[in-house]
């Protein structure tokens, strides 16, 4: 039995139409009165974990899932010990550096030294600050951290822009781009050197329906 | 201005009703419709934070709420330089270790030493495991941790129980609690220090409507 896991939220219904193109039906997941989080394919041959974004990598690393799909984003964060396969060019989004408009600021090294940056992906901030040598105290943050410059918790942000939407309303802007996130399948390695077939069967019918364009590295 | 930071979810309904009887109305943030995550009081004098509960102390151990409302688990968690001023008894549940009905563990020291525990709450965990000198591997989950004994990715979880229900309908059992948990008003220690009798009415309050009964700790 395969088991794939998959993220609720905005990454679930795309997941859901690319293993359908790959002959695994688990539109059942999609039905909003499905309340189950494992949830067999239509053809009986292998089941969806319903999970956080967050637990994907987790299930695929420990191999109760033998693959998943997950953003980049959460694979940088977590570094969990997975085989990144394919991307899959949807759920594109970028990391980004944003600050209040009226700041000033135009560029993530014009920020003061030591400043406070709020973040949910801390360890991508880190990363990204020692990079330019820049010492920020991060403010680790779990959700609405577009709050952070508002309230004075922070001088900046680091977090997911996809319209840029909820930048703009709260009069907040982007000036630096970390990396761009696309979602991407994962397989669990061991899994992966004792496949019979029947993974790699899939993984190569995802890549071949992956649309060229879209693929962002 | 006094900046009240306040946990969506379960918590929030309980915690705007003690504030009411504190003179403090926040009960705009209960609009269903409302989108805003910073809401004015009534009166003008004070503002809430609409934030996610591991925000909470967060918030308030940064100064930009004087104070909050949170779970005790989220205290234990995370561990923030907040001050603990009134155990508002309502929001209780339990923190404990639950395992497959079918496994016959019936205690916490029956699990089999290296096991896995998954946990949104593995600082919690570890404590616990240190304590009663058993050596887990504990898997940090961010979600529906009541998958964990279902697939196979842990043998036990830590987990909140209210009602019970959640483990029921999941075939597993709680065999052990932690510690018992309720919503604590929380304040910012200088803030407190600094007041010049605005946060103290306030507190004195709160703590002069809770519930004797109701009071754990």
């Amino acid at each position: 039995m395969i088991t794939v896991a998959l993220a609720k939220g905005a990454l679930l219904k795309d997941s859901v139409a690319r293993f359908a193109a790959a002959g695994l039906d688990f539109s059942a997941v999609l039905d909003p009165d499905n309340r189950q989080l494992m949830v067999p394919s239509a053809c009986g041959r292998a089941r969806a974990l319903l999970v956080r974004n967050g637990d994907v990598p987790v299930y695929v690393a420990y191999g109760q899932a033998q693959l998943g799909v997950v953003g980049y984003d959460v694979l940088r964060e977590h570094q969990m010990p997975v085989a990144q396969l394919v991307d899959l060019g949807f759920g594109g989004c970028r990391m980004a550096v944003a600050v209040k408009a009226s700041s000033g600021y135009q560029r993530a090294t014009d920020l003061p030294p030591h400043c406070r940056v709020a973040s949910k992906f801390t360890r991508c901030a880190r990363d990204y600050f020692d990079a330019i040598d820049l010492p920020v105290e991060l403010v680790h943050l779990t959700g609405s951290v577009e709050l952070g410059p508002i309230t004075g918790i922070a001088e900046a942000i680091v977090d997911l822009v996809a319209t840029g939407r909820t930048l703009r309303d709260n009069g907040l802007v982007a000036i630096e781009d970390l990396f761009l996130t696309t979602a991407r399948l994962v397989g669990h390695p061991l899994s992966l050197r004792l496949d019979q077939g029947d993974l790699r069967q899939i993984v190569e019918a995802m890549r071949s329906t992956t649309p060229v364009s879209k693929v962002t590295s």
